[in-house]
């Protein structure tokens, strides 16, 4: 029977602005051992690519507007704080104290616009962590460098802790992906009874972002890559982008 | 470094109602010489539990109300259908044509309250699968017959496909568990540079849900059983009904 493993690499160094990602990859795979094949996937923490990218902003660099002040004081949240997410959101969906969830110029909507503080140096004073700019175009970079120094397609997913309306806890999903089919649409297929599927498009990205995101833990691990094998290359390839749903078709806006 | 494994069981039988479905699995296993070890986890699709639980409904038998023939109406669905659904549903949420998407009372919220018709048999007529009655005391009933039979902890999680809002595709999530942490609370935990972690906490059986159900896949594979291993065997134990988050924390009712 076809079997799916997923390990982390144990020896990702902290990550700084300028770091060579796959360089480090490569290097913390040879240590472990870990080998790649075509199809399989490489899975990276949003946060080492953004940290690589350079995407750590002092807080004290920040001077909040008026709408990031009124924000702020809706929500007890840091002025500057609700200044960065206003910059990186396309609006603002719902607000509580305590809590900003924000449609994010990429489409993906959560709270704070992605930006974290956890496991992020605060050298020199208060740092935020905001998602790479383009992080389809972070994973496609990725994903031909993996080629180019193995000749092997590796898929890429840059994933992200999400938080959910309705569920409780976090989960994993995809905010970048290269080289791996991201939604398998089978609409128009039909069942192992011979009746048309009515609904069946499933988010492969955000199924594997899920498991790899579980298994790098999210506090003192420090296993921000997870490698996944198993899989075939996949025929079709999406981005992340693909995933978010039109506006237009949302229920839940 | 730890290794996270799943494979499919590949003959699984259809199956009927009041089949005993920790003798399929065993069965199943051991053709495929697969065994198992404390801490691994059984996921089962929701689709086998409720045939097995006799869940499955002739359509023929329902006759609609007034609520739901108004229902179908503005959702151009079959009015017994809407029946089923309303039955099934603490409340609607949110309708359009074609859409229907309600809050069971489990707890959980999607669309037609779970209420399949894919890879169902249609013997004598149209037919529906409705959820488990209660998937945690299921799940736990088969954590403790898959116990009884193996002397080992085997977790178990009953998944089912969701829809999303903002997101496209399906992904697979927990509707019942039992021997796993179904919730990983990190609050008041640090981060990896003593910053205390402001929001952590994790969904495990959502995570390896969405993983099992991917490799399960959803249309002709009929390998509606994975196994994962991998795990340790939790210090907590949870139930898929912990995951609902209270209404009143919900911003997206």
């Amino acid at each position: 029977m076809p079997q799916i493993s997923l390990t982390t690499l144990s020896r990702i160094p902290l990550i700084k602005r300028g770091d060579d990602l796959v360089a480090v990859i490569l290097r913390a795979a040879a240590d472990d051992g870990v080998e790649f094949a075509d199809g399989d996937i490489v899975v990276l923490a949003q946060k080492i690519v953004s940290k690589a990218e350079g995407r750590l902003v002092p807080v004290a660099s920040v001077t909040p507007g008026e709408q990031a002040i009124e924000l702020a004081n809706a929500t007890d949240k840091d002025p500057r704080m609700a200044q960065l997410i206003l910059d990186e959101a396309a609006y603002v969906m719902r607000r509580k104290p305590g809590v900003i969830i924000v449609r994010h110029k990429l489409g993906h909507v959560g709270a704070n616009a992605g930006i974290d503080q956890s496991n992020v140096e605060h050298e020199g004073g208060e740092h935020a962590l905001l998602l790479p700019v383009d992080p389809d175009a972070s994973a496609q970079r990725l994903h031909d460098a993996l080629r180019a120094a193995l000749g092997r397609h590796v898929g890429v997913i840059i994933c992200d802790s999400m938080n959910r309306p309705w569920r409780l806890g976090t989960i994993g999903g995809a905010i970048g992906c290269a080289g791996i089919e991201v939604l398998d649409d089978r609409r128009g297929q039909h069942d192992m009874f011979g009746r048309e599927l009515k609904v069946t498009m499933i988010n492969r990205a955000d199924s594997i972002a899920a498991m790899a995101t579980l298994i790098m833990g999210e506090s003192v691990e420090r296993t921000p890559v997870a490698v996944v094998h198993g899989f075939a290359v996949d025929a079709h390839h999406g981005r992340a982008a693909d995933i978010i749903r039109p506006a237009a078709d949302d229920l839940f806006t």
